[in-house]
């Protein structure tokens, strides 16, 4: 998506070799005209897939799953992070771990917002180590769901996020690829 | 605001004589299409209020304040809370004290994401004892920005936040207000 390269172009930060900075207009401040242009993109690329239900992770998620959701007129659902975990028949969770803050998050959502049968769309802000996407699809199993797709804002095809699911046969739609970061610099994947 | 209360009263379930579940349509499942039906109203009823930026605390309050960004044409910042604090200069900082979970978070804001003058709309979700709103107005204060107005999905009158706000002397828009719980009942103020 042309836009949001141009914009990470601009307005992205790198540090060090692996690590994005997009808190200025994706997930500290936010801008909310690309949030809607985000969620009707993927809304365009999901246009076949028949979903049923849009399932995030909260917080950066949050922004472009509900503009998605909106363009596709079908709820959004976000999972809340827990540190730790009082065990309810209520709720379906999932363990996932953070690389790049070495802790472990609780993710949790009640079971009665995914029916079995639903064919749920993905949305996260980075796919890097498919951690949090791991996590979801483990909550859809438990549900009996469907994953119909994974609709990512800014993926980094250098770490092993990418492979993870494609191991899983599952389709994935990134707005923006990202091969390597060079002397501060990103480069584009494609 | 009609659209909220009718689905209030069809979809909230009440919890005892002060709590309000909206888990099914405001902050766990999301109707995207209320939320920016919320967002356009936010927008009108602060149409004359100048607003630079909208400012919200994560999670719930994401989704309402990204439509009203959206609708204002103006950025969107959300506060992160933090269970454990590390001081640094890069940021503000607030206590906000759950009186639900009754525990203290602390809310941050990247001190390059409100300057010195800003004109600050702030949203929540619910307003009920107001310590996140009071965590914001601390931040926008340190930040030397202004706020014009607080914008609520859902005030309980019978808490006390109002009256903290009514005595701060500043604008308040709040799109339903819940008088009281009667026997599992919403009854709503005016």
């Amino acid at each position: 998506m042309k836009l949001l390269e141009e914009r990470i172009k601009q307005d992205g930060r790198v540090i060090g070799t692996e690590v994005l900075k997009v808190d200025n207009f994706l997930n500290h401040q936010v801008d909310p005209a690309l949030m809607k242009a985000m969620g009707d993109e993927f809304a365009r690329l999901f246009a076949d897939a028949k979903v049923d239900k849009v399932l995030t992770v909260e917080s950066s998620g949050i922004a472009p799953a509900v503009f998605t959701a909106l363009a596709l007129n079908v709820p959004m659902v976000f999972a809340r992070k827990k540190k730790s975990l009082t065990l309810s028949e209520d709720h379906y969770t999932a363990d996932v771990y953070s690389f790049t803050k070495q802790e472990t998050n609780h993710v949790i959502v009640d079971k009665r917002f995914i029916q079995p049968g639903e064919r749920l769309l993905l949305i996260d802000d980075f796919l890097a180590n498919g951690q949090a996407v791991e996590g979801m699809m483990q909550i859809a199993e438990a549900a009996d769901a469907e994953v119909v797709g994974v609709g990512i804002v800014i993926e980094k095809t250098f770490q092993k996020g990418r492979a993870l699911l494609d191991e899983r046969d599952v389709r994935v739609e990134s707005l923006a690829r990202i091969a390597a970061f060079e002397d501060g610099e990103v480069i584009f994947a494609d």
